[in-house]
């Protein structure tokens, strides 16, 4: 016999069907056993004689061949999406065992770093799941509504050669008796592609060597980042940024409610157009409205990124704001000064719900002034730029792009409390799956000094 | 006006437009300039007066405006998607102006490596994008079909703790003050999600410090992987490997006519079924065929490999083949050995035309024999492995899964030399990007001294 979905059996009301999955629960109750098995597709209840179901406990995965069977009116479960029907097992099969849990799994009363010690064992709990077919929703829709929009997707290379985007948070690689990188983001590879296609995406793994512990930074994340060409204003990157935004979101309300439900969360609104304030405008309002005076600097504070949403919120009926024009001096070699004030960039952030969750602007595309740029700021290191220049020595049009963080999107949309908490396998300064503490020992000094 | 694409000029004819792209050729005809606009969805002739287009030269970046009309019925261009129309230009703005070209970008005649030195450049190639558009489109397939087969996406780390796989050919990251390595695979990953998502693929970058140049290696490639639990035998794996290989082939075909034209190719036939053969067998087969005698050898030598696939072509009508039962001391260790013969394993190869496309098999799930496996062969690390060991502690199916080399079948359906030709930005021992000659003075000897 093949085996079947939990899910399908619905449609076998009366027949003998085959099911696999994992113990979820199992209770004694008078003489019969029922058991709660889960597959990909949900759960089924199953029921049996204690005989059959000797020995079995929670998280044993099973094989079990057994009649469908309507179940008595009351005893119906409306909270289960096969809760009209029961399996009655004729045959149980153990396909493996499992050792003592040491936890309760369904009812996670963990600390963090507990939950991610036993990330295998805890992403088995239905709610953690979730998260996950979120960001598996939000990468999907944010593939198709890009590719809609004419963009091809690429592969970004992570190996790179040099640190193009600050030094300092970048983690260097032993490449054969050569020096190498980790890419802090595709950005020079997408502009290169826009001079060869036009409008480009990918989804990507980027890196970030951040020597601090927050609740908002991995040091490798997932970045979905789009590149366009010929663009007519600065402000065409806002418009399809914010056209995948809604998309996304209006997708992710369709297709996830039962996974938004569990967290007891709704899309953040949207309004009927995203606000786009400059970032002098912005702490303007603050000032105005908490007395805090950060006019003078050079980019905004977590609170002020709070309050500002709450702003929105109130003002626009948006829990979204684009700022823009962010100062020259605190964005990398390729930002687009404002022709009107060249002190501040043609960039913009989009937070959400008090976080960053986009980065994005127009870039410098005449190769005269990138080649200025590059010297100016790396000191004369153009030789390193070479391969990159080259889209720009030939013909590169007004162009720009953006990034979303996927897991800062996802944290956002159901309001975790840690960017930890959205990705599978979360790494930080202190732990790659395990806590590095407990894996390695403590480096001699003479080891620690880096290589420049 | 807003800016149309090229291909949409057809609909206009009479009309005024606007179109945008790079020139791609341009010739004086008597009083006539006739210049060829490349956009991204293909090439549109412009006619212009010469002082319209005076100092316009080749991979200038326009915007024209101009009437779109019908072309004499003696200068209809058949080849051409657009060939039936022309735009006479009213206004030519140049959006930016580019260099002399080093070489013609049309006809390219260049080495190797020149091509990928100029990479950014000769990625304008129409007949060099045709390769990323198949690329594209092999990936996008795989994913249709993977989660049309009910699997999950999901997003695997690449810094990871340990060098799992075999400790020479891994890339050493400096991770704060610790050590960390580049996935040489998701594989444990795919395997802990088995336990909790049942079906899992991804689209991800695995990293192999190949100290050679072969014409089939990357230090970076692009794995399209999948795993699956509860599988009945292990020649499920097969038969959804070669499902996924079949609907992908069939949407190239449909979908890339045009680029497989160019480089004058068919998809590699495929017959009635895939043959399965053992690697014993295949090398009594090439013995019989050839008289090399490698039939105690571990493995298949790349002429064995060349060979078999010119055997299933003759014998089967397919240019692939799955090559099955590698030795267990060949194989990582998570393999499944095969309880018939425990020498031997219940693991594949599907070769394309002579080159592995696809590894795969059935892995181990038996917590204690894993366990057994890492002792014997990570000379008792066992703690290394916990992580990834609390997925069979706690009752794991039996599964396994496959790897396709993204790169590699891109190769293989368009016969190109080098893989190297099948990346966009490929990175071996000697480049990434730039030759590394160029990039880097050599190390001092003190430097080169590698970690353990």
């Amino acid at each position: 016999m093949e085996r079947i979905l939990n899910l399908e059996t619905k449609k076998f009301s009366g027949k003998k069907v085959k099911v696999c999955g994992w113990v979820n629960s199992l209770r004694h109750h008078g003489g019969i056993v029922f058991l709660d098995l889960r597959d990909r597709s949900g759960i089924l209840q199953v029921v049996s004689e204690p005989k059959l179901a000797e020995g079995i406990k929670e998280e044993y995965a099973l094989e079990i061949e057994g009649e469908i069977k309507k179940r008595p009116i009351k005893m119906i479960n409306p909270e289960l999406e096969t809760g009209e029907i029961e399996l009655k097992a004729k045959k149980i099969k153990i396909l493996a065992k499992a050792q003592p849990l040491p936890f309760d799994l369904k009812e996670l009363k963990l600390s963090l770093p507990k939950l991610l010690d036993y990330r295998p064992l805890t992403l088995r709990n239905e709610k953690i799941k979730a998260i996950f077919k979120i960001q598996e929703k939000l990468i999907s829709s944010f593939r198709k509504v890009i590719k809609d929009l004419g963009f091809s997707e690429f592969q970004a290379p992570t190996i790179v050669p040099v640190a193009t985007e600050g030094g300092a948070e970048v983690f260097h690689i032993d490449y054969f008796d050569k020096d190498a990188y980790l890419a802090q983001s595709p950005q020079l590879y997408k502009q290169i592609l826009v001079g060869a296609f036009e409008r480009v995406f990918c989804v990507t793994h980027a890196y970030r060597a951040e020597p601090s512990c927050t609740t908002r930074h991995l040091t490798e994340y997932t970045g979905l980042d789009a590149e366009m060409g010929f663009i007519d204003s600065w402000e065409d990157l806002m418009d399809t940024c914010e056209i995948v935004i809604r998309n996304i979101f209006s997708d992710i309300e369709k297709n996830c409610q039962k996974e938004l439900k569990m967290f007891g969360e709704t899309l953040p609104k949207l309004g009927q157009k995203i606000p786009r304030l400059k970032m002098r405008e912005i702490q303007e309002i603050i000032y105005q409205r908490t007395g805090r005076d950060n006019r003078k600097k050079p980019d905004l504070e977590p609170d002020d990124e709070k309050e500002i949403c709450q702003f929105a919120k109130e003002k626009y009926n948006s829990e979204l704001i684009f700022i823009t024009h962010y100062p020259t001096k605190k964005r990398p070699f390729y930002t687009f000064p404002d022709p009107k004030d060249p002190e501040y960039t043609l960039s913009f952030d989009l937070l959400c719900r008090g976080l960053e969750i986009v980065t994005g602007g127009q870039r410098i595309h005449e190769y005269e002034k990138l080649v200025k740029n590059i010297k100016k700021l790396f000191s004369h290191k153009i030789k390193d730029f070479e391969f990159y220049l080259q889209a720009f020595k030939y013909g590169m049009p007004p162009e720009g792009g953006f990034c979303l963080g996927a897991e800062r999107i996802v944290k956002q949309i159901l309001e975790l409390e840690n960017i930890r908490q959205a990705s599978l396998f979360p790494r930080d300064m202190e732990r790659i799956d395990q806590r590095l503490s407990l894996l390695q020992p403590p480096k001699k000094a003479e080891k620690n000094d880096k290589r420049n």
